[in-house]
């Protein structure tokens, strides 16, 4: 059940929050039915070889707009947004390493940086409830667990690195209906990249996700895994552009774009 | 019916025929179920205005893969194809006019390309007439007609102009079920983008294609629109780009890729 006190008020709204800081957490459960999207954010000298990774690594990178250089605003997915104040948790990255975290990133802000918005799986959470899925992050009110895996990204360019993956649980009857659900829509990551065995891509310990929070496993559940946006910061730090700011993991952009305008 | 000689051979088999100049028409109906190609090849200057462009106008132009910067071969989408030769009939421009046509281009080869394949509705139509649509342009063993149309794509650096669409006539009693088998594939264009009204996307006169050649439209049947890979060739002639390699609208790249493996 989803019991978030933002989840029905209007994305613009949610920004407007997050704007005055009056919302810092995460965003997971949020304007149900909205699209919520991950960030990246690097100097256009490193834009082509990251685009080109989006195109070869679709599944834990499909686009939903990139901005034109240097601009602050977004085209496409959501309106009056200012990239660099409208989302909870900022993290910026110097040659590879978290240089820290912040609320807002007008002061980083140079003319020279391009923004690719991200497509978030917390997007098709909604369908997942309203098909009687229990989505436990919403239910537990905590941050989705995301883990590195052993599964290697396709390179392009100087960029490169394994990739992440989001984890919820579901009752083995009800596995097929979470996969045909979300499979509807690719633009938030789409069917699940692995069923059932962490060990497989090479998770040791689903009780300690390297990202977010744990979320217990109840008897007759298995853990499903899908591709997360996240991976564009394992590979941040495997590549080490000089330079990059990107969401924290769980904090994301929420934007205009309804989950169902997304759906094949 | 398709009954095209190179129906039932291997896109492999295709391909050598076209490299040896056998085959120098246009691909229409060969290598029935697999995936058919368009191909834009630009200098790397203008590679991520392009690649951002296909980004922004994902049903025209959509990725199957991008190769390494001066590499003839590619990775995922054909094996042992060398982009230089493997085409039937190749178009060279420079500053956006047409400087020649060519059935191979290995001696205007250049270290700095980059090429873009990008899918191509003639993929879709072995599933079209498995479900007992006429395809006109194969039943009548013509390339397909293609029209410019007035609808602007969205614009990405120095790349912008008309989309082009290539039309199939269907009978008003199969369009649903052309839609429907169209929208599975998105990245090989996917669902019409219009269909009935040819005034109202700046289409004049049906009969005088502004490419390939004009298909019999019969009583009963609608003419119905998808978006068509030929768009890079008219933003290419708008947008001047000082040297431009495309294939010849009609004669495609066959890939080994299953039109299958690209269902939704």
């Amino acid at each position: 059940m989803n019991t978030n006190p933002y989840k029905d008020i209007t994305p613009k709204e949610v920004r407007k929050l997050i704007r005055e800081e009056k919302i810092t957490g995460q965003t997971s459960g949020m304007c149900a039915g909205f699209a919520q999207a991950n960030l990246c954010i690097l100097p256009k000298k490193y834009a082509y070889d990251f685009l080109l990774f989006c195109q070869r690594n679709q599944q834990s990178c499909p686009l939903l707009e990139v901005s034109d250089e240097g601009s602050r605003f977004l085209k496409t997915s959501a309106s009056n947004c200012d990239i660099a104040t409208d989302v909870p948790k900022y993290r910026v990255w110097k040659n590879g390493g978290l240089a820290g975290e912040y609320s807002d990133v007008s002061s980083f802000w140079r003319d020279d940086l391009v923004t690719f918005v991200i497509g978030c799986s917390f997007s098709f959470e909604a369908p997942l409830i309203e098909a009687g899925i229990d989505v436990r992050n919403i239910s537990e009110n905590h941050n989705v667990p995301m883990y590195l895996t052993n599964i290697d990204t396709n390179p392009a360019g100087i960029f490169s690195g394994k990739m992440v993956v989001s984890m919820r649980p579901i009752h083995y009857s009800q596995i097929v209906k979470a996969t045909t659900i979300t499979a509807r829509v690719p633009k938030v990551h789409g069917a699940p990249i692995h069923i059932g065995s962490p060990e497989f891509i090479g998770i040791k310990d689903i009780s300690k996700p390297d990202f977010g929070e744990a979320s217990t496993i109840k008897e007759g559940e298995v853990p499903v895994f899908w591709c997360c946006g996240v991976t564009p910061q394992s590979v941040v730090m495997n590549s080490k552009p000089d330079f990059c700011i990107t969401h924290a993991p769980g904090h994301m952009l929420i934007t205009d774009i309804p989950e169902t305008f997304l759906q094949n």
